[in-house]
């Protein structure tokens, strides 16, 4: 049984908020459900009841969603798991990821390829990158992540199975992912704005079987005599658009 | 470079239709954009055109969509994707499945736990048993899933880091998950009625950070000067229920 | 041209924020966008700028939204406007409503119905009674509402044209609303739970063609150059159930 | 008691099924239900069984969507009574519709206005204008639509209380609208695409207040135990776009 020891990282529940900390025996969680002090953890299994908190062991998604700092729109666990599926990342996949941004979708990407695969990532923006690189640091589970600062032009390695754009203007980024992308292979992309749909979906030569979708999560209440959608709930994330290499494409000359 | 060879899978894109299929060298395939002889893909590379068709590799999606022989509604991958990632699902994880129905979730299960994980899936009905077991068979990545046919109560194997089910009463099988789930492991499940979320809530004692949701999955045209929904879309596969286990359960006597 | 006068309601717009207020000569609005004086509004039109904010005059959605005084939970007029259609509340009809709440839906169904029709009412809350009455009163525009505090098993007029149950176990008025509804006549209900949409199908005996649905409306930004969905939405106001009155049906007696 | 009597329109219901007929008690409907000799509904109440068919008074939604002779997408009833809330249309109202299409919105215009008030509605297509007029003059409750073949640019009567644009280019009428609109009048829209939303958009100059938004009608089945979304929905109809008419605007002399 795993049990809790110093510098951990712990979800701790309380009613509806759920808080990710990492154990400093120390120190202490001052929440609306009193002080938890963190040495009264050590040793303990997760899964606990501590007061009116609840204590468990945080799963990638807590680690995403409550832990990674962002200084950039995250991609969501929600739209992430699908991208994984979409890009049939799995253990030995390579893929290449241009924008890194906070690195929560690089995480992802670094779960799913497994000890056997890895993700090749790029963030231009230097500040961005600092933090992609810290949030990766602290959090990663297999050492596959090769975070670059650039824009992917760059990149001179072998082949990648699948390919993922998430920067403002995607179709910038779209020749150097066709460049490394095997024949067959994946290519996603995200954008907030259907204005970059359009620009995206014209940027897509040599691309067949191209989707655009969006995954919408919405959230019940937990009473078991009076289940019904919460009030609110995040209405938007991003759109995601989907291609297959195909093979054939010569890179026009003049575009 | 992966090239074509007798025996397998491909997708077929025509249009907006896509057809999983298996290569055999003496067959073909007809369809509306005319005949494909499978003779003459051999030794070519996937991603390719073909006359008025497009061949892929599929992905794993591509199999669970268009492959998957389905005797029960199946978990589709949308769902799937998000499972794994609340179940916490990685390389190395051991998952319980009650209710492999056809197979399709279980595959996503195998995909994510990956060489070093594992599935222990069970399926009572005789039928979706021999079928699922088909489906794993044709379709399996790793060698992580151990399928029996039964209700899941028959285990007395080891503990397990996350449990499904997805059965018509999900609710008669918690008991059994709890005594194998480790501590602060998820439990997830899917039903297709709010009536059966109020009784799977009711049956979740000893489970904390209950979370009830659904995805839905909204598809876009593709034209870039057109870029609008779809006009029909999927509205409704299941909900989906998840909790964490808790410490300090004890069964009671007269439930 | 129609100019803003003593007591007049205005809807004033300040970025995305919306106010409606009651000009009153001796008074000023105070906002982020500085102080409006409502003596400075007299005699102008409705559809200026003054300073930072846009002064219009109010339609009934903007009263209902900003203007009525909410001691329940309002039925929002993207549900209310698809009640009246469902109904098929015309100027003539007669309508009947058991839980006026806020008085929200009546207003709506007041509009409606217009000068030849009317709306007969019921709240049997007094508190409830007492604000609606307010509501009515304060924003009615036909003299065509019949407020009653009960809850409508007292009545003993004529038949109606349609029905509406707004309270929170709708099931025990159904057999009120079936002595007075016409043959053919819509019954239309609202609840937030999933639980109650179960009751309520049960308890429509005598009414054929049942539909039960939510209505979602999802508002967009409004920046030509970058087109996408707000952040957050309101994601749950109720479900709605219909059913048409059908001949034929003798009240059980001991149900 | 109201009758049917020869010419009436009724609306017919098989199981899930539902189809607007013209009485003839000359003929008969032919369905999977069985055959239903009109003549013998003749004196018979609405809200009746008849074999495997119920027989109800249609109201304006049914005629809609189940009577009106679509040759153009029409303004589905969900979209139309929204729009019409947003509009502030009532009895009494003064409404200007450019882009009648099939006559959808214009009957549902007609019913709002109401007997003292009116709808000017223009369609330029031939073929639509003709239909239009078909539909309306088939299903009008109040005499009070005004249908002319053109663009509405010929219009040289008095101020309306609020307009609706339907066509292809709707930036295109927003002059034509902007002239006739009383001050603080609402201006409605609705296309397809997210394209068409960002053109719209920049032609809105001397409009406050913009809004743009959609609304889904999620249907779900009516059984009590097993309540749950219907499988599959209409998932886009299309965008909605609102502004309010802002005073002291002057048409740019270059644009």
């Amino acid at each position: 049984m795993k049990t809790i020891v110093h510098n951990d990282f712990i979800l701790i529940v309380y009613k509806d908020k759920r808080y990710l900390k990492r154990v400093d025996t120390d120190r202490a969680f001052h929440g609306k459900g009193g002080i938890l002090t963190f040495n009264e953890l050590i040793g303990k299994s997760y899964g606990i009841r501590v007061g009116q908190y609840e204590v468990y062991e945080p799963t990638l998604e807590d680690l995403i969603m409550y832990g990674v700092r962002r200084e950039t729109q995250i991609v969501y666990p929600k739209d992430g798991a699908y991208i994984c599926c979409k890009l049939n990342a799995k253990n030995g996949s390579r893929i290449m990821e241009i924008g890194a941004g906070s690195g929560a979708m690089t995480l992802l990407f670094s779960r799913a390829t497994g000890p056997q695969g890895f993700v090749i990532s790029f963030e231009k923006e230097e500040r961005h990158f600092a933090n992609a690189k810290r949030n990766i640091e602290r959090f990663l589970e297999w050492n596959n992540v090769h975070l670059f600062h650039g824009d992917g032009t760059e990149y001179n390695g072998g082949e990648v199975d699948a390919a993922f754009i998430d920067v403002r203007e995607p179709w910038l980024s779209v020749d150097t992912v066709r460049r490394h992308l095997k024949k067959s292979g994946m290519l996603g992309m995200i954008v907030p704005t259907t204005n970059q749909i359009t620009e995206c979906l014209k940027s897509l030569d040599g691309f067949g079987d191209i989707e655009v979708l969006e995954i919408l999560l919405r959230k019940y209440k937990t009473i078991a005599e009076r289940v019904r959608p919460e009030d609110r709930m995040v209405a938007h994330t991003g759109y995601l658009i989907f291609g297959r290499k195909l093979d054939g494409y010569s890179t026009p000359v003049t575009k």
